[in-house]
């Protein structure tokens, strides 16, 4: 079963299709979940989730009965936690569901203090044995985190560069089948090798210890929008 | 001497005065630079910048020719190159200006790959050692990076939370005068510490090895905005 996440982040940065996939996936048999105003968006768009985390405390009491009479399983966390009520959503989809593909959405932009949360906690257990079926999505990246081994990551339509970044000391990292190649790369601090293309069909990424992030990215489709 | 650099990064993310700041910095004295479509935002607004790095690319040949007859000092950078424009602009306002102070803007959103290239340089040398002198802003957030010590970090108007997170392995990690506590915290892997609350005019970090970013957050003025 496929899990679809909806998380509290500025909505700007959502793919401009999210509505339509959010639906297609129900169609499909898809779980939808959301955390924080995740929930109150999806019920804006008409999407009733089947999972919601949150404290609720942004939501109107109106808002609130609707979701507790709409969604079938309402998780209720407490404001102060050691959990973001994003992991706990996570935890809840990996672990309670057993999604075996999760798409989170609204992780991007916004508070980076947050934003790094719905990254970091992809390195640690509980949720690093479950890295490989997560995809964290906005409208200009789609990012993956990798543990050891070797990747075979596939080019994605529409996502013309691609970066690769240790996100801890690393060992033995190479990049192949790309447009710019690294061989054997060990570093003890995080660095991050952008803008780098796909030739063919997928790229290569191995590395022996540490944890890799790779950002498919692209360009945004209007040049710029000043304020 | 102050710096001020602007990134080619989406505006949307700029802090809502940034035309202000970087006029009454340049009033004062502050040297203005910037790279990629920065430099082209710089004169859409009337600010002609000190320095300008970058390829060009994306400007048009009378936008060029702005920049080429106006900016003082103009750096091309080669396409396929081992430093990102941002990167030259950073080395050339910290290394050759020898700037004492540097705000950098523009540099968040967008392509994450880009992102994750302006935080993670000031991992590593040349510009590690110059990192005390740096903040990354935008309109919700204020990011440092941290070598190892004692920092104390001064509250800053309207920024109600902070983040610390490790970035890289990290040995005994504190977190005092804060909402909340961490005591002699050791972790292989980044991990972020969100929404932490300040309650006096400055909280202290410390740490013994490894690097640490400290991130002042704001929630966003309207509360949402669907598309």
């Amino acid at each position: 079963m496929k899990g679809i996440a909806l998380l509290g982040g500025p909505t700007e940065q959502w793919p401009e299709n999210l509505s339509l996939i959010l639906r297609q996936a129900k169609t499909m048999g898809a779980i939808i979940a959301s955390s924080d105003r995740g929930s109150l968006f999806c019920l804006e768009m008409g999407i009733i989730p089947d999972l919601a985390v949150g404290d609720f405390d942004s939501l109107k009491k109106d808002e609130l009965t609707k979701v507790q009479s709409k969604v079938a399983d309402v998780r209720y966390s407490h404001p102060v936690k050691d959990l973001t009520d994003s992991e706990l959503l996570f935890e809840a989809l990996l672990q309670d569901y057993q999604v075996d593909e999760l798409e989170i959405y609204g992780a991007t932009g916004g508070r980076l203090d947050h934003f790094f949360v719905n990254i970091f906690t992809f390195l640690h257990n509980p949720l690093n044995q479950f890295c490989s079926k997560v995809k964290i999505i906005d409208k200009q990246n789609i990012i993956k985190i990798l543990n050891p081994g070797k990747h075979n990551l596939k080019r994605q339509e529409g996502f013309n560069y691609f970066g690769v970044s240790s996100l801890s000391a690393v060992e033995g990292l190479n990049i192949k089948k790309a447009r710019y190649l690294l061989t054997d790369y060990n570093n003890q601090f995080p660095v991050m090798f952008s803008s780098n293309e796909f030739i063919g069909d997928e790229v290569e990424i191995s590395f022996e210890t540490g944890r890799v992030m790779f950002i498919y990215s692209k360009d945004r489709d209007r040049f710029h929008n000043l304020q």
